[in-house]
């Protein structure tokens, strides 16, 4: 019997995030990304998501290769992670490769990791999988779509596109290859859904070039546009914009001062001769000939633009006439810490442009419109839906049948299904493989899961109160406490009452009579009720009564 | 010397919510709104945020009536906290006066509180103030503005509005009114600012129904619209297209049941003969035959529509055939949730639309263009921007300043600052009144505040550990422990090694011959460098040492 051709999304399919998809044939693994997702609101205490690599753990011997589609956190943010487990070839085109060294860098693991440099074109061989490479543009550049050509037939995976009629590196998405592959034979399309719920085309980055020109023509004082540290292309459209007007350009923030160099030296940044300079010369400048460009697109506390905000920032302090850029839009989650940072900007007395006000902000992927020329042109026999929540993949599919595309030939699969193919169809198997979200929190990757976040939820919520008892183990007497320590619950200092309180109840509640070790489950029932009877509000109860 | 008019804002200014105005002449004073905020997601564990109205407490017998410009709950929703303990006179429109009526009874406060019906256009007479109502329109009918004369002059509150040229109820917002109000002469206009980041015009109530239209008209089985319990608007124009497309309607959600008989009772809510059926009915017709309104537009938890898409409600079970509309736009913060519902709707099978895709919804605030056209029609000499977070407050603060008030007639003050009228001009004092925000918590209402919330976030992102050892008084020997209660910090059940390394930490730092008293702090930073060393967290720490 030949081998059948498998497709596992690890991660990205049902959410946004942590991309990761497993294509395997015979013995032969290749893996397309390895990305992060930042936790969502009620991974409290996380510092980033990954996806789960156990499936990958058990066939170490069979990944022949990472290849990376292109530069950004949730299609490389994983990296770190896995590479220690895994150490494989890893392949990526230049500016996306650059992208992953300043990473592996500061994680010191680059000189253990094997890098690949590919041009957008590229044929890989790995055998079995033939892979093509061809070019997508989307919000950084040099960003790749893949053809992998197996004994079963060619997959065809999107990467993060857009058609990007006018993009700021002039490279558009390669249509021609595409037909090409259409025409050829594509047995599964996997798509980018991302925008599946977005009406139309995204608007060309064009449109911000316009945004940039209107606010550096009437700013009096300095521009400072933030943006991701990884938008090498909107880096580009501030340099742009600042040489047109006249501006120096200062990078800030640790991340994007590295990226920037990398991206420059390796020719992805256009960067006027005397255009760049180093924020602490900025000073040296009348602040009309300066523009900043930082991090700080999402509200992140620690970020440039929100430490400029807070007059906390050592190098940039805002003033009255700077003009402020938020060239992003919001992450789900993050519209509070932006809104906060916006409302301190405007304290601080900035003129500040936002994308409710103007259009200083596109997506990088695709709409509707677009996602269907991706469809109409490389018209495969299957389709999946990648990179997106589950109601993206619902109407990112509809949308394909909508071209013609048999319903029972896509596929709407989550993080864990395995789609099987080979010469008579296609197979789904949903939770095939083990593919939950794996926590990173501190040097912990994975021990924190459902009992500890539950903990933590149940702690932010009412706090906790531990009750502390002594007793002599033969009289049954209290010889020390009882003991209140309490914290998140009530504001203590005014709370002597329920304190003393909370003490009668346990004194009340101790039999004299039994064993400690037969009390706590008592006391915690009586004093759970006491305690929301007062208060309404359940706070963690700890009894601990021991004997001496 | 003559007393001087002061306006005081205690919520509302600089936040979205909550709002709140006192107007306050010699020994009178008029509150106008009293409502709530929903917590932001940094104050872990609390339900509601109200004014601070120790300014009015310390006044009592001054406040001669609280005005109620419309329904909403961040215009009422402080109305249970507040009465108890200024039981004065409430004024408001019929519709208005159903909700607050609702809200009472459930507080059972309605019996105590002295209710005054006034009709949109009435003149109220309260000593010095003469209080004229007109009609604004808003996302909830029979709203208000007012219009305030003192001994001073007159104050224009524009309540919240909008200027929809084609409203649900047919009623305009009183361009009239207002001119003649511009005629007469206004000192100062306080205006909402919600919407003050949005260019143009929001576009009027009657683009929903177009959409409900197309909905409705393609939907092949039931048909389910989310929205606020208290937007009797839109609630109408479900019953509308419901009915012109031949569907009953059932109402689901005890708010909005409660709501819409109030509605519909007082005739503002007009419901052709047959259309509603209670939902236990809804089985007895076609699935084409019926519609759906519920709660549920923010995607919380316990709403009906969350219930129906987790397949958790008793009596609307989701399936394939059903359309569900989300007729909301996101409060900031709420986008997690709401993505949530609307993809486990989706994992039922439903076709759901939501903003992003239709216009399903609009905003009930006035846009840039209609903040213009207020200020023109009132023409002030002051002007005091309200209801908005500071980015709005400032926004429309120069959008008046673009008007030709002059910018020293412009005051951006935030909650608990003062303005001074009298015949030399106004001066502003800001922070000259208490006005934090008050966080209510089961029954406190006010002490959780900045020491709770700490606890609860430290909590909330790596738990605790307490490290319980009792000691001999004499020897110093341990007689029990040591005893670690950890939660929220590490998976313990896979942390075995981590707790007999704290163990031997403890047993090695602690010191024979010294007092434990002085032994927790010292206990308390080895602990705590031991477990970052360990996993990069840092728990709460609390060593307790006893001795017997």
């Amino acid at each position: 019997m030949k081998p059948k051709l498998k497709i596992i999304p690890l991660g990205g399919a049902g959410e946004i995030g942590k991309n990761m998809t497993v294509v395997e044939y015979d013995d032969a693994i290749l893996v397309i990304d390895a990305g992060l997702m930042f936790p969502e609101t009620d991974m409290l205490g996380v510092d980033i998501v990954i996806p789960d690599i156990a499936y990958l753990l058990e066939r170490k011997d069979q990944v022949r290769a990472i290849i990376i589609t292109h530069g950004h956190e949730d299609h490389t943010g994983a990296l770190p992670y896995v590479l220690p487990r895994i150490n494989v070839p890893l392949y990526a085109t230049p500016l996306t490769r650059g992208l992953i060294e300043v990473k592996l860098k500061s994680h010191k693991l680059l000189k253990t990791t094997t890098l690949r440099t590919i041009q957008m074109g590229d044929t890989i061989q790995l055998d079995p999988f033939t892979i093509e490479t061809f070019h997508v543009s989307h919000s950084v550049p040099d960003g790749i779509g893949l053809a992998v050509t197996t004994p079963v037939g060619t997959i065809v995976h999107s990467g993060d596109f857009k058609f990007d009629p006018s993009p700021v590196d002039g490279q558009l998405t390669d249509f021609a290859r595409l037909a090409q592959l259409g025409a050829r034979g594509v047995l599964a399309l996997l798509s980018d859904s991302t925008n599946a719920d977005s009406p139309g085309y995204t608007p060309s980055e064009q449109t911000i070039n316009e945004s940039f020109a209107r606010v550096f023509a009437l700013a009096q004082g300095r521009v400072i546009v933030a943006t991701f540290a990884s938008n090498i292309s909107r880096i580009q459209q501030v340099i742009d914009t600042a040489a047109r007007f006249h501006r120096k350009v200062a990078v800030v923030g640790r991340s994007m001062v590295d990226n920037v160099k990398m991206a420059a030296e390796l020719g992805y940044l256009r960067v006027p001769e005397n255009t760049l300079i180093k924020v602490e010369q900025a000073h040296k400048y009348a602040s009309n000939e300066v523009a900043i460009v930082c991090t700080g697109g999402q509200g992140e506390p620690t970020s440039a633009l929100s430490r400029m905000a807070n007059h906390d920032h050592k190098q940039v302090t805002l003033t009255a006439g700077d003009t402020v850029i938020l060239s992003s839009s919001a992450i789900p989650g993050n519209e509070e810490l932006i809104n906060r940072t916006l409302n301190n900007l405007f304290r601080a007395g900035a003129i500040v442009f936002y994308d409710r006000m103007m259009d200083v902000h596109v997506s990088g992927h695709a709409s509707r419109e677009e996602q269907k020329l991706m469809i109409n042109l490389v018209r495969p026999k299957y389709f999946i839906p990648i990179h997106g929540e589950y109601r993206h993949l619902v109407l990112h599919t509809r949308l394909a049948q909508s071209l013609g595309i048999p319903a029972e030939n896509t596929f709407v699969v989550e993080n864990g299904a395995r789609i099987e193919f080979d010469e008579s169809g296609a197979r789904v198997e949903h939770n095939a493989v083990t593919a939950s979200d794996v926590l990173v929190d501190g040097l912990g990757i994975g021990d924190v899961g459902t009992t500890v976040l539950r903990d933590r939820y149940h702690l932010s919520q009412d706090g906790f109160l531990v009750a502390l008892v002594t007793r002599d183990a033969h009289t049954g007497e209290i010889v020390f406490g009882p003991e209140i320590i309490t914290h998140g619950f009530v504001y203590t200092a005014e709370a002597g009452d329920l304190i003393a309180g909370t003490k009668q109840v346990i004194i009340a509640a101790l039999d004299k009579g039994s064993r400690s070790s037969g009390q706590s489950a008592k006391l915690k029932d009586v004093l759970s009720q006491y305690l929301y009877a007062q208060t309404k509000r359940r706070p963690m109860v700890i009894p601990v009564v021991t004997e001496v």
